[in-house]
């Protein structure tokens, strides 16, 4: 399923009380390419220092404030409210986040989908929840359940903007070596090359750098490195005499 | 593909400077399961506020300090990047981060990784750099790349912990009343609507056609028909009295 075009989608943040969260779900929108936020409730000086702090201002300057969580949704098709689900009887169905993404990107093609995140302190009351057609929760673990504002907000971006057909490609995998192992050796061979004169004595910043992308990029497995490193210990002693 | 275990994952901080990015990553990290905080070369004193401030302190108590990213990553068989990847040569592959989860998730299962976040304002170095194996990029949108911290590594540790293999629960299909409720429902509304001056007395067969199909449509589950029939009938005797 192709990644979501987030533009029919209302991020509503109800109650929120802290600027740093509020402007912290604004930039992530931004990010991922999702301009309409709503606030219901908002703590007014919360949201009046959100709007002077941060980047993605122009999200902030945009967004909407509503008095009720009705009002907010009013124009939206469906609404989906975020819970930690700790131990409540929700009286809706419950998604993964994984799940709901699926939902909501088909549903983002066909008309306006709003986002519910309750307060930081408890989240959404069963009040907000009665406005939603069903709840999705984020995979935390049950010792603790419950997020940031501003990171639950990018999470759930995040989720509709990934791109499920992506697959990455496939590295041979040997016994990889540990970094210690890497830079033992781009030491040693710093060592013999500066000695050789194949670089400068001084070594240049940029030659090691160099060295250690070249060395890294070689592969060499778990299994090969003593020879290596025995090699090249051999070599310095015999270029020191 | 299962979810990740992150027993496995050391979360690395390159030079994070912002004590309250400190603190967010270590809560996202207890949210999602993952309990290896390491910093190189932390801004002594947003450690030190970092670690004073939020829950998931025992993550912050336990985080290890390094002088280099080269000890920071000594112990790992792979190491891997994070970019904003804006126009710079990397001298590395380059994941998104959908696909990155793929092979992140895969060599958990054998060793220790370790993933490496910039400071908030320059990102990982190429100095840093160099001691990756491989890079990845979350899919911001090009005009807003560059994430807050904190919210990077909450999305990747989502990206880790999701579950793969999830599809939607599907939503219970509530059992459908039957066409005797329907009619009882039909019959108490006419009398209503009748009652209120909304349709003639004398119903036109018409009218009560359209009516029948309306209160069809409305999909009114069999376990919520005994409600509506109640408020129906309690309305009735209001007007008849």
């Amino acid at each position: 399923m192709p990644p979501a075009e987030l533009d029919l989608l209302r991020v509503v943040l109800v109650s929120p009380r802290n600027p740093l969260n509020i402007g912290a779900a604004a930039r992530a929108m931004s990010n991922f390419g999702c301009t309409h936020l709503r606030l219901v409730n908002p703590y007014d000086v919360a949201f009046k220092e959100a709007r002077s702090a941060v980047r993605a201002g122009y999200i902030l300057e945009q967004a909407q404030v509503f008095d009720t969580v009705a009002e907010a949704v009013a124009d939206c098709t469906l609404v989906a409210g975020t819970t930690a689900a700790a131990k409540r009887d929700l009286h809706l169905p419950l998604q993964g986040l994984e799940a709901a993404g699926d939902l909501l990107r088909t549903h983002l093609a066909a008309g306006p989908v709003a986002l519910l995140f309750g307060s930081e302190k408890f989240g959404l009351s069963n009040e907000d929840m009665s406005h939603c057609h069903w709840l999705l929760r984020i995979p935390t673990r049950d010792e603790h359940v419950s997020m940031n504002l501003g990171q639950a907000v990018a999470i759930c971006l995040y989720e509709l903007r990934r791109d499920t057909r992506q697959t990455p490609h496939p590295f041979p995998a040997p016994a990889p070596a540990t970094g210690e192992d890497f830079e033992r050796l781009t030491e040693l061979l710093l060592d013999i090359l500066a000695r050789s004169g194949y670089i400068n004595e001084r070594v240049s910043q940029s030659s090691e750098l160099k060295l250690r992308r070249l060395i890294r990029r070689s592969g060499i497995p778990a299994n090969d490195m003593e020879a290596w490193l025995g090699m090249l210990r051999q070599i310095l002693w015999k270029i020191n005499q």
